[in-house]
């Protein structure tokens, strides 16, 4: 094989979530040549568990027809990316200090890299995405929960043991709703997709408005989600309006302690969450300076994540792009 | 002057408030030689303001006996490192886009640092103080206001535009009192002395309970200051203690959204109120892996500041280390 064909040889991306795994096959310029996905076996053993994510690339490989030069996974924390092990994720109850790349590199003789979703993700989009030359990257994640992700000078700000980047535990009210951590007032249980269904449930249920999220979830109360309020707010629901402005302020005030601490030159966010407030963003912009001491806050671009549902993909990719040269 | 001398030259730290200038002679490990005081005239024309802190450089260097081979100076911020212009300071208000690195430099002739006072203790504290030998630190200087400094790898972390590391005007209350800086709920309106000294005289007024507080201000709940809170504290007060405890816990809130962003493997407080809550620090670390996700923080390093009253002095000084070889 020529110098020129290991420059150019594809990046295995590995996406390990409590559900699948998802495999691709990643290009140099961060494109997606070609995927597949199975079901992670996440509460039987850890040999099953692992079993599962060699037949998913083993799958990729097979049909793939270059030569596989390095792996990246991404996995939900904690986990050490410098040993490269799993530690105890609520979601991979498989795993328990689980040595994933000794194992992974034992089995397929290549580098491999592992590290957060939310880290991963934030280094493709540096790489390849939204946050392409930028120097300071700030990158969340927002859905179901907020992970985030600091890139500076095209690598992942890991910090001392690996634990850096955990904006979405970052709390804006000392006093407010216990998070699943534990912590008060994160910006996750402030403003991730359940905290958007939380709130129009109780405009709903505290005032006798009618509203288009209640004829979408046929009347019921109960059955609200943040997706509904998305889908009310898209045919003009005042209601879901009021609830996506209230979690984008919340949002405005999380990201000027973000730029006050980091002083970044951009802001990049993914998720379905994040899709679904894109029709903010230039009030996000407009409110930042409000939410921050940073005399150059006006002046710094919001993003939407390039990498959608693939960004875990990407992210594993963008893993092995640190491995090679 | 041979090889070795120059290596050994005294550092020239200026440290400019509102009302003095600070000079002081530093050697290479952070050893303050020889210092001294003048009044700065910061309500005048930018000329005179320059005057006041060149006067007080001139007696220092008449004083030394070595010849002085770079200047380091802080200042309070705004101000862009990059360029070395002070931009609008509120306690400066004779400078405003004033080139204060130029000026210096083309009167002295020599290699001239600005920083704002956080940064450059902070920097201090790495290179010879607290943080010595420590990778990924976060200081905070805590007295009138809040202001904090972040050094990696012994190189002070400033964002894209020199605005980083301002984690005093953190939120950890958007719903709070109003700060400063016009934010809700900054740690330095919730925290800093004169929300301590609020705090107390709230509690005070409240309620009819003795406290040596009120003996201490003769029976003025108007005159209570942080500085008497402390003094009461020592003797035993309960209602100070009580004060006390819950700026702490606010702090280690706050603490540990700096630690869940930049899993730190140091903290160092320093400032007065630093001083009157080290009886705390042990509370503090204690506290703090409830107030974060990080896996590690129970094993984060709480350390008080190594520089008191001359931490401007031997910020600027450490300045000028970053300048020479």
């Amino acid at each position: 094989m020529t110098e020129k064909s290991e420059d150019s040889a594809p990046l295995l991306g590995v996406d390990i979530g409590g559900t699948k795994v998802a495999v691709g096959l990643v290009d140099r310029d961060g494109k997606i040549l070609m995927q597949g996905r199975k079901p992670m076996v996440a509460n039987g053993t850890a040999e099953a568990a692992l079993h599962a994510v060699t037949g998913a690339i083993d799958s990729l490989i097979s049909s793939a027809t270059a030569e596989i030069r390095s792996i990246g996974i991404c996995a939900p924390g904690p986990l050490d990316p410098k040993t490269g092990v799993v530690l105890n994720p609520p979601n991979l109850p498989c795993w328990r200090n689980f040595p994933l790349v000794e194992k992974i590199a034992s089995i397929y003789r290549v580098p491999v890299k592992l590290d957060n979703d939310a880290n991963a993700a934030a280094l493709a989009e540096t790489r390849w995405g939204a946050a392409r030359g930028f120097r300071y990257v700030f990158y969340a994640t927002i859905g179901t929960g907020i992970g985030t992700g600091i890139v500076f000078d095209n690598r992942i700000y890991h910090g001392n043991t690996g634990s850096a980047g955990e904006g979405g535990h970052v709390s804006i009210d000392y006093r407010g709703p216990i998070c699943g951590c534990g912590k008060h007032g994160c910006i996750e249980i402030l403003a991730a997709g359940p905290a958007i269904g939380a709130r129009a449930r109780t405009k709903l249920a505290g005032a006798s408005r009618n509203s288009a999220i209640l004829d979408l979830a046929k009347g019921d109360v109960a059955a609200v989600t943040s997706e509904l309020v998305g889908q009310a707010y898209g045919s003009g629901d005042p209601l879901a309006r009021e609830v996506l402005q209230e979690t984008v302020e919340l949002l405005t005030a999380w990201l000027g302690n973000v730029v006050d601490l980091l002083d970044p030159d951009v802001l990049v966010l993914g998720g379905g969450v994040a899709a679904m407030l894109r029709p903010f963003f230039d009030e996000i912009k407009n409110r930042l300076p409000s939410w921050c001491v940073n005399p150059h806050a006006s002046a710094i671009p919001l993003f939407m994540a390039h990498y959608g549902a693939d960004a875990g993909i990407a992210g594993g990719a963008a893993l092995c792009s640190e491995i090679l040269p």
